[in-house]
């Protein structure tokens, strides 16, 4: 009893907390949650539920110090005593190290993405000539003389009025600030970097001609779950480094509207404008490093994300996103500068947004329709689709554009499946269950397995299905799988390898609740695609082409993921695969004004269907809660090979 | 030996300096000098050498501590005993409580001032009505549905297009911040602050309707000596509250050449952009806590100031303006932003500062021309002269206009004289000198005098000259000056009042080295005056009207200011003393948009003459330096006077 009333000095019941593989430490009070720790140092960590304890994910190892665990069903006794504990329900009670789950390099080829796209280019409306909205000029300024007295930047907006036949040229405040020095400094000779705002140009900044200044730009997609971006040389069109990781607001919860839920007080918007502008801020100082330039020398940022993710890197309360009638702050974002944002550029950097259409289909699916060829001329009635944390739909041609948004959750990203994750090395990319039960797959980077990717997942769940070891309800057929059966705290599972390297141990395995997200997911796509028709008055069989695009990985199997009921059962032929177009389509914006002004018009043109509020979406859902669809005429293929 | 050598704590050798009247306290090591200090501690102080100890002129008072000052010729036996020191030849070696010389309350009439111009509106080109760049619209916006849903901004932007018959608006990224809460707070009734640019405008705000929100407006002359500034209602044109202080600059340097050659480091011109900065803001919030309004209510700020001021205020290197051929980095500044420069407005303000001419006719003189007839249809030729720290001057009429600048020194504003002061509260404005040599004086605000401001300097050194109390060289006739003339050690002097308060006791005098300094200003415009009449192939008579602006005070004598010689012979009637035109220009330019460009298109027309290349400059210029000049043709009336 006397113990417990010895005072405590404030100052030595601070505890610190190092955070593995990332090196954070912070300093924190004695019976700090270890959720909130996580939070304060800014590290990623997933917790679906927002921490209350019921989604399991915020699984964290302590390695050295102790923690005051709460008992948890999702914590089996084999994972606790091997340090595992839920982040949520742990307090601090010592000094800890504690490692997260570990930072994958995704698996980027988005140069060859690029490739691919010019080789195509005839179909699509996107312009591949480089011509950017930002621009190098070299000038030699005549001097001023007592008898033809000109200021500084007189001389120099006559030179760029001349030089590019325009009649306005605005100038920025922090040019006026080392204008005279530069331009004396090699006699007049400068390099001016112009930002192209149509009838005038705007400039960003004045050099001496010696100083040997890059021209970068960076495209970004910001995902959900994952964030990639490009630093390209705008002079050139060369890629010259690229960097991926998880969207740091990962911590914050799993999906949008959990992200949105969390936004409601003011500090929490702040934190996950935080989280998402350190993730921004953190790939730029990776990528710029790679790529031997310099952040000053990045002058134009092309962002390409949903709404959601719009709102909170402005720092925009994303409440009436959510609320009916689902309005966002603007489908238009300004075009903002770096500086207003705290981005490591240039500080008077240029950044676009691609526009959205509304609250739910973002700007990443404009940007990428400029990758697909659903507007050219040539073209019937073709339906894209991007899966990412939400799946969004079009459909349509050259003539009209309808789309419409579902909550997928992030399950083909590698989210909220125990033995899931992103497309990165490490990852089971595609996968084969033999007649013996036994799985042949292939891993990216070629080494142990550590979980599976999109692809993958797809593809066993598929094989599961297909070979009887899993029902059309998803439940598993633990008689038929026989040995491949592993029974864990966390329920039974079929293993798929038992010399993983997964953050869980050897085992590699999924279990009856990790199918049922998958179901769920493939779901929520196939149905909104199904209603998107429904609502055009067209049937699956008008559909001439169908895109895809999402964090799968580079080997999607079409047939399995039209087996698993993911996508309608058409000619294979249809189908196309074209990786991250939220990126590419980033890219091109960023590459050429002409892009610009067609994301554009895509917006115009563009009607949205609201899900929320269409009658018969429930049904379909629930209809498509099955494998692969409980309406079997729909999938007439895949039950001609089941039959067989 | 062994006192010395004991250890002192770094610590403890700080002292406490504190400055009063500013109440301003800091801590510095034992052994600053004590000018030093009131740099670092951003108090204003003369020191027009710089800190030489070459001027005399930054004497503070030392209340209480003790300090180590170094013997000067400038500081008189008596002064030291009562505690004053020069703070550049004195090291701090205690707590000090320091006094420095009385900031000044400036007798400011502007609003009838403005009055005056009104009265006269139609032989000028300013326009009177009131049509400032920013505006307020009150709008209701419609709301939102799910069959017309658009984002807020595209509802917002639309209902502003409506109410202003443009086709662009463009949106601040600050606005977009709070939009969705602000416009959903009183139903989608809003106030709505926009800046015009032509042909679109930008919004800068969007508040609830009910909020109440004022239209502020700061209208403010950054002199080299003094800052004034208004607080104006946009919606009214009322003139809500002044305020205006010592340019805190003056610490680094009396006049424009050696703020520039102090600037010439970056750290000092960081301190001299401070400096500026901070004066503003602290009469910003003077004047705004008089206006009971909020900072965040201003919306536009209108500047006006000579070229080196607008460098200074913007951080701008100012040394190629006195390095030939003499350039300004600009002559129009582009219109900057409030949060850019941290003014203590609302961070979305909007500054406009007025064009200027080119190094030494500043944006202070156009938009003094908005306030003179000198391009009214019916003027014939006129001059234009404003005597501030420089002195400018213009010549020409609606078809031509001609400018030059000479450094006249403060010596009006009551800088380098010892008995002069700003014409504020305590100063003589207005002197005779009786038959008996008795002095009769007024004192703005009816108290005990402090000091003489310009235009009580001009009577006293007209008065002395005419009394053959001072020679035509500017020499005291002690003989004859019999019982006025005191002894000091600052040399011989004419006693103005016994039993005045200024900053050195009680003794209220002229020396002959004050007046050596007010002949040098006025044979400095004098002479540019006729150089530039000489230039054009003008004589003297050729003047019809002659405006003068500056900080004389109310009662400038036109007939003793001819007698001295600082104007030209011409009939008295010509003569119009207008105040600070600076200031009211400024004020010009905030209340309508056509005034912004009309003070465009003056500079345009006006070319300017460079005196330091100008062949002749300094032969006029000692011609001049005699009462009322060498010639004594030029002053037919006053040697007539004379001679009588």
């Amino acid at each position: 009893m006397n113990k417990k009333r010895t005072k405590i000095n404030p100052e030595r019941s601070k505890l610190t907390v190092e955070f593995q593989p990332f090196g954070a430490r912070i300093d924190v009070p004695s019976g700090t949650c270890l959720l909130d720790a996580c939070r304060i140092a800014r590290v990623p960590l997933n917790a679906a539920c927002g921490g209350k304890g019921t989604c399991g994910n915020c699984v964290v190892k302590v390695i050295q110090g102790h923690a005051a665990i709460k008992p948890s069903v999702f914590l089996p006794e084999n994972l606790r005593e091997q340090g595992f504990v839920l982040a949520c329900q742990t307090k601090i009670e010592s000094d800890l190290t504690v490692q997260l789950p570990e930072f994958e390099e995704l698996s980027l080829k988005i140069g060859s993405d690029m490739k691919i796209l010019r080789d195509h280019k005839e179909n699509l409306i996107a312009d591949f000539t480089l011509s950017p909205l930002v621009e190098k000029l070299f000038l030699t300024l005549p001097p001023s003389t007592l008898d033809a007295k000109y200021s500084d930047l007189k001389i120099l907006e006559n030179e760029i009025k001349k030089a590019m036949t325009i009649d306005t040229v605005h100038c920025e405040y922090s040019v006026l600030k080392k204008l005279a020095r530069n331009i004396r400094e090699n006699e007049g000779r400068v390099e001016v970097i112009l930002f192209n705002e149509g009838p005038s140009r705007t400039i960003l900044d004045v050099v001496p001609h010696s100083s040997h200044k890059k021209l970068l730009g960076i495209a970004c997609d910001i995902g959900t779950t994952t964030v990639v971006l490009q630093v390209i040389d705008l002079e050139t069109g060369n890629i010259l480094g690229t960097a991926s990781s998880y969207n740091q607001q990962i911590r914050c919860g799993e999906d949008i509207i959990s992200r949105i839920n969390y936004a409601q007080k003011p500090e929490r918007l702040q934190e996950l404008n935080k989280a998402i502008l350190s993730t921004i801020n953190n790939l730029l100082d990776n990528a710029i490093k790679a790529s031997r330039g310099a952040v000053s020398d990045i002058y134009f940022v092309s962002l390409a994300g949903n709404t959601t993710m719009i709102h909170l890197l402005l720092g925009l309360d994303p409440r009436y996103i959510r609320e009916e009638p689902y309005v966002p702050t603007m489908n238009r974002v300004p075009i903002l500068r770096a500086r207003d944002l705290c981005l490591h550029t240039n500080a008077e950097a240029r950044i676009h947004c691609a526009p959205s259409v509304g609250s739910y289909v973002g700007g990443d699916i404009l940007a990428g329709l400029l990758c697909t060829p659903l507007v050219s001329p040539d073209e019937k009635i073709s339906v894209f689709v991007d899966i990412g944390t939400n799946g969004e739909l079009v459909l349509g041609n050259k003539e009209w554009l309808m789309s419409c948004a579902c909550s997928a959750g992030p399950a083909f990203e590698g989210g909220g499946i125990r033995c899931g994750m992103p497309a990165a090395t490490g990852a089971i990319d595609k996968l084969k269950i033999g007649e013996d039960g036994a799985v042949e797959y292939t891993v990216i980077g070629g080494a142990k397995p550590k979980g599976l990717c999109g692809s993958g997942l797809i593809d066993l769940l598929a094989e599961l299905f297909i070979h009887g070891f899993v029902d059309r309800h998803g439940k598993l057929n633990t008689e038929k799988a026989g040995d491949r059966i592993v029974k864990k705290e966390a329920g039974e599972g079929f293993l798929v390898e038992k010399s993983a390297r997964t953050f869980w141990g050897k085992d590699l395995f999924i279990t009856e609740n990790d199918i049922a997200n998958l179901i769920r997911t493939k779901a929520a796509v196939f149905s909104a695609c199904a209603l998107l028709l429904k609502h055009a008055g067209l049937s699956f069989d008008r559909i001439e082409s169908f895109y895809i695009a999402g964090g799968f990985g580079q080997n999607l199997d079409i047939e399995n993921a039209v087996r698993i009921g993911l996508f309608p059962d058409l000619e294979r032929t249809k189908f196309t695969y074209m990786g991250n177009t939220s990126l590419l389509g980033a890219h091109l914006i960023l590459l050429s004004e002409n892009n610009v002004e067609r994301v554009n018009e895509l917006e115009k043109m563009m009607t949205y269907l609201e899900l929320n509020t269409e009658p018969g979406y429930f049904n379909e859902y629930t209809a498509a809660l099955f494998l692969p669809h409980t309406n079997k005429g729909l999938f007439p293929s895949v039950e001609r090979w089941l039959i067989r």
